[in-house]
């Protein structure tokens, strides 16, 4: 998908950073910008309902591209953006964008999720409250 | 890079889980397993020699990608193996696999490294022991 | 001090959950109480001036001790309070609750705060800034 | 308790620090000490048998009391111990300390634990295999 062509976004959210988001360097920590868009990914299936998790099925991370633009500040209110790039039977490709409120890209990438049967570990089909928001 | 052409291995490193890795979904974390990589960096770098972060230089991540193949277990001991995949002047690609002692994958990528001038934040060539040991 | 005795207020501020605060039990972990006062702590200090830390002193928790009331929900926004307990020539006393926005005490307890001679370790007085905000 | 009163060992567990214990200060974070604690308590629990956590019943730690002794250094594998300080019918004092393999203690306290009904989240009596291996 080109940088050009606007991808439908799917949430919007803002996150205050914490002091223990720094690491020795005294920068956010590589791997907190994944709890970041975590955050938003959580916060997002909650908006939708109930049924994103259950007793049988459960989101699972397949694979993640982050691509770290600038270092985040802190102290700082980030926003954390999401945004549908592909959506299939059994995954969604999520993209996502760390901004500050001007112009400032942090970082940015995409995500590939998966549900699964929590008994099995199998994929299962998407849940219908997703299917239905990113579609 | 196909996966059947043997990469250098640069580091190989047994890390255990701790229970606080686990999320809610009682797997380990997805973030987690960017801390898992960064300790076999850090560890790396630093049998290198001193020179990998000074007063005026520091490594900085650029990029990250992560398959997560399989969930870790808890408890469990796993290994982290970094592999060289590209080399250029002021970025390094390290690709890498986390494993157990077995023939388990739990989760594969790579990610790209640059070194930057501490003050001004801008890229500067690898450090030499860096380039001496990816060579 | 007796809990009837009113303490002074330090700081109040709010901190919003984020679901990597849980655990595999489903519960805020207990370590990240000590990253909600923590951050508590470093917005204080912070609107102050800026000595509390420089090249040559930083702030060093002694001690903490917290109590544990009620389990904090997910998703939610809690409120930390600090309060003076304790003010000597190179300790400070600092009482903490984290609460919601009604009658609910999810934890309180206290630290100790020193300031250290980041060269040789050693204590050095309070900063003047904060002796004064505490007086 | 006074120091010199030996007080029953409970257990002993080396762990491995990591790079990302540290914070911007470069000192290991105060929050972490408690994961190492939590880290040993869980292995401690897990070496007794599988009553510990159950359907039905799930540890709660009810208030933590932790000494900063000295900074612990990175790299470093430490060690934690565990000690009975009190067992009764609804809760055990765990005492902690993190030491390295000679005479250093980085931090001393303890810990107040108890179980709870996790349906009701009321305290029920300590799970027998605790009772057993703490008398």
């Amino acid at each position: 998908m080109s940088d050009t062509a606007p991808r439908p976004i799917l949430f919007r959210m803002p996150l205050a950073l914490r002091w223990r988001d720094l690491d020795a360097f005294n920068h956010v920590n590589n791997s907190n910008f994944l709890t970041f868009i975590e955050e938003a990914r959580i916060q997002w299936f909650a908006s939708l309902g109930r049924e994103w998790i259950t007793e049988t099925i459960a989101p699972l991370l397949a694979a993640v591209q982050m691509n770290y633009r600038k270092p985040i500040p802190y102290p700082a209110q980030v926003i954390v953006e999401l945004f549908l790039e592909r959506l299939g039977n059994t995954s969604i490709t999520i993209g996502h964008r760390i901004v500050d409120d001007g112009s400032t890209t942090y970082a940015d990438g995409q995500v590939v999720m998966v549900w699964i049967d929590r008994a099995s570990g199998k994929p299962v089909p998407l849940p219908k409250i997703v299917l239905d928001a990113a579609s």
